[in-house]
């Protein structure tokens, strides 16, 4: 009769939305010793935490601006009750714009902030592309002087070799807007007085330069030029500059000399008489002076040839790069490359109130960066390896399972009493899912004897994989039978020789795809 | 001419969205540390983090669905280009349901997880109420067994010591929904064969039982009853339950004994013949030895009065409250109470997958708790005092200032240089503001000399405060000149007596407002 009653709906779909992901375990403990040690460099250059809240009103969002129906312009929306249009943040940089407009008479002047956390882009996902990501991010808001520049980029080196990357394989390039504009100036492309002018073909420029990576010399002077044909046969407009106009702007992509003083000297060269442009080197000098007397000079470099995409930099931009070399998916050795940029944007906050304030920031490509620990073998994966698993040979016995784990817990060993159903196979079967080092068994037979099995599961993994065979570990214990009373010494002894082993073998994973 | 094509739109409004709100500096150093040494227990433990996304189908979130223009039900929602329903996860339970569905096949059994961060609900905010919030969740899937339920339990006293919560202040209470169906069971207002009916009457004996502290026996007995009317002239109905049907309900509610054992042959007999409530007794019973084998017996007992108001709990139930005394907004002393919360619950999984999964838990309500610690000066908030600051007394000599402070942070001393604009009362101003414990000054004079001034804020702040009057750290200098080499030992006996005297007194406070 109940039965009856019941109406039949189909049952829920299980699968995160579309362009989302579950991060579990390892991956998510690596990602937070990673934050926790970047965070710990910007705590103590005296930068403050800050946590803005993830929903801002899309008028403070800006630039994207919701249409009549919905707005889909990269943000994810909705109407609030009081009809006002909510958004979640799309990055960092536009929510501190706002806080600090709000909180400006409160927040000390600089107000060093850094700050961590997802944003969402309403983006079509793709391989590696979600639509959830960590951003994190340090800023200077409300000082002009360079020295905010600098001690970015210096501290941002910092926290590179505080996650474990050597100083030889990072640089820190840094640019400036207003030289380019001094070139363009000196071409005649960007008229100071009226900016609007040509402003679309100095995007093209911008973008050519911002490609020279990918395209090389040749594909950039003709992006500069007529345009550029490539090799599927598409044709892309190039900014139709001149030979002569664009042989300037590829001489200031090579612009980079041999120590900042020479860059800026040859920079100077090409700005000619533009005001903007002299005062670009100017803070590029002063730049490179200051991260030189703090031994940061081949670490942090003046590098023309950085642009970054953005459009609302307005001084110093900045690029850092991993140097080492990894194999793509093709085979190919290649630099890791970029994973964190930034750069001065005086106009954000002025958005809000009407007053110019000067800002300049860092943001940290969290994802990539993290793939580059994890491609150097510094991710600390294996310590992020699984719990000792105690198994549970007589149910009735729980509470003395319980207490032999409490004991290792107060030893400072991660430890876990098995809480499924099944026997000995199947829970060694689940210590392996887990990647437990160690499987703990304390049966009838050992309780009467005073003794407890210890089961080396990591190197019965070793042994049955091939790389092992050859290893000298080999003649280690698999399984040893210690007094119970030496549990402690004896388990510690076990776990010793299975990190000595180095990062564990892959067993069943120790989370979901 | 240019200006006039600018078109003039008004500026946006700086705000938060209305029931959100921003965490400033020691508010976030503060949280951060709490929700670590909690999570680094629940590691300890052998549960895994997990971090889902924020962002899930409404179809997976279930119990809010969306309505035919927009849902409103208590979460925020929208519509995806493929015009599928998404939401912002409204706790931390239900996409664990999702993801236990989703990976089971590549997850291990039982999957113990924990998970922190922000939920959002869109509901009408209110003082200290907002619409985004932290949660620090534990739970263990795929078990029946209560060694499950008792293990979280004990995990959650540890995680209270964990944080600076001592023994005697913290109380776990265990009841067991089992027992309570059993009691309905047995007065007849639950029929094992239909529990359709009459369940809203259970839901009114709950709800009653849920508020024991608040209104007393006596509102809770009226509530049994035909009805209670308040202070206000406000009539609730009741559950209509008969004078001798009350007396049992109450005789339950009062159960409670001197040891889990004796609080459990209560329950016995008030569970008569029932065979659920005969069965969770069982379970209460177990749950009761566990927790005292392992020497928890004055931290987390068996207590009948506790109901917890969701639905979907299903076997034990838990609460954890703080019991030391503060002060209320109203000048009476109570205790702090309920901190966290949880229970077991079976059927969460089975809406996707159609199987019965158990499942238990525990959520802590992360603000409460962190409130909790400030009452009792436990957050580390003077320890997230502001950084040293480096007065600019010449702007030549940034360089130097900047290797100053290279040097007290390679000493481990959270440091800046000044890089405002203004003269020496405007960056003390702001030192002040940062709640900097000490301002170095060395201008053009100290230079030649080759010393440098200490000036000891912290002193400053409490000289200049009533409470500082009568202390014997009058005494101590607030000022300093020091030599240059001596500058990072001199420092630190400086910060080493700013911290003897305590907590900082507050100044500009180092956030906002």
């Amino acid at each position: 009769m109940a039965k009856d009653k019941v109406k039949k709906t189909p049952r829920p779909r299980a699968e995160t939305p579309r362009g989302f992901r579950d991060y579990f375990g390892a991956e998510v403990v690596e990602r937070r010793r990673m934050l926790d040690a970047i965070c710990d460099v910007y705590h103590a250059y005296g930068f403050d935490p800050l946590e803005s809240s993830a929903v801002e009103t899309v008028e403070a969002l800006g630039k994207y601006l919701p249409d009549v129906d919905r707005p889909n312009e990269g943000v994810f929306a909705w109407q609030d009750d009081d009809e006002s249009w909510l958004a979640l943040r799309y990055d960092l940089t536009a929510p501190l714009a706002r806080v600090f407009a709000q909180h400006r008479l409160s927040l000390p002047t600089p107000y060093r902030r850094y700050a961590v956390g997802p944003v969402w882009r309403n983006e079509k996902p793709g391989p590696g592309r979600y639509r959830q990501f960590y951003q994190c991010d340090a800023d200077t808001v409300g000082t002009q002087t360079v020295a905010a520049d600098a001690e970015i980029c210096m501290m941002l080196a910092d926290a590179f070799e505080a996650i474990g990357i050597s100083r030889d394989d990072v640089i820190v390039r840094v640019n400036n807007r207003k030289v380019l504009n001094g070139v363009m100036e000196e071409i005649g492309v960007l008229d100071p007085s009226d900016p609007g002018i040509r402003a679309h073909e100095r995007g093209i420029v911008m973008r050519a330069i911002d490609k020279l990576d990918r395209l090389g010399e040749d594909g950039v002077r003709a992006l500069l030029g007529k345009g550029r044909l490539d090799e599927s046969g598409d044709f892309t407009k190039g900014a139709g500059l001149s030979a002569d106009q664009a042989e300037i702007v590829m001489g200031f992509v090579a612009a980079r000399r041999d120590t900042g003083a020479a860059t800026c000297a040859r920079l100077c060269e090409l700005v000619g008489n533009s005001a903007t442009g002299a005062e670009g080197v100017v803070e590029l000098e002063t730049i490179a002076e200051l991260m030189e007397a703090q031994g940061y000079a081949s670490r942090a470099i003046i590098d023309p040839s950085v642009v970054r995409g953005l459009g609302y930099y307005t001084g110093p931009v900045f690029e850092a790069e991993l140097t080492f070399e990894i194999v793509d998916e093709d085979g190919h050795r290649r630099q890791f490359g970029s994973v964190a940029g930034g750069g001065r944007y005086d106009d954000l906050v002025k958005r809000f109130t009407g007053q110019a304030v000067p800002a300049t920031g860092i943001s940290v490509g969290v994802d990539r960066l993290l793939a580059a620990l994890r491609a150097i073998g510094r991710a600390g994966g294996a310590e992020a390896s699984g719990p000792v698993v105690i198994l549970v040979m007589d149910r009735d016995r729980m509470a003395d399972y319980q207490t032999m784990c409490g004991e290792l817990r107060r030893a400072g060993i991660r430890a876990e009493v098995f809480l499924g159903g099944g026997n000995m196979a199947r829970q060694l079967k689940y210590a392996d899912k887990r990647n437990a080092p160690v499987a703990i068994i304390e049966g009838g037979d050992e309780r009467a004897a005073g003794v407890v099995q210890l089961k080396d599961l990591d190197l019965g993994a070793r042994l049955s994989s091939e790389i092992a065979s050859r290893e000298e570990w080999r003649e280690q214990p698999a399984q040893q039978t210690v007094a119970r009373t030496d549990l402690v010494p004896q388990l510690r002894a076990m776990l010793a020789r299975a990190e000595a082993r180095g990062p564990a073998v892959a067993r069943d994973g120790n989370g979901a795809a």
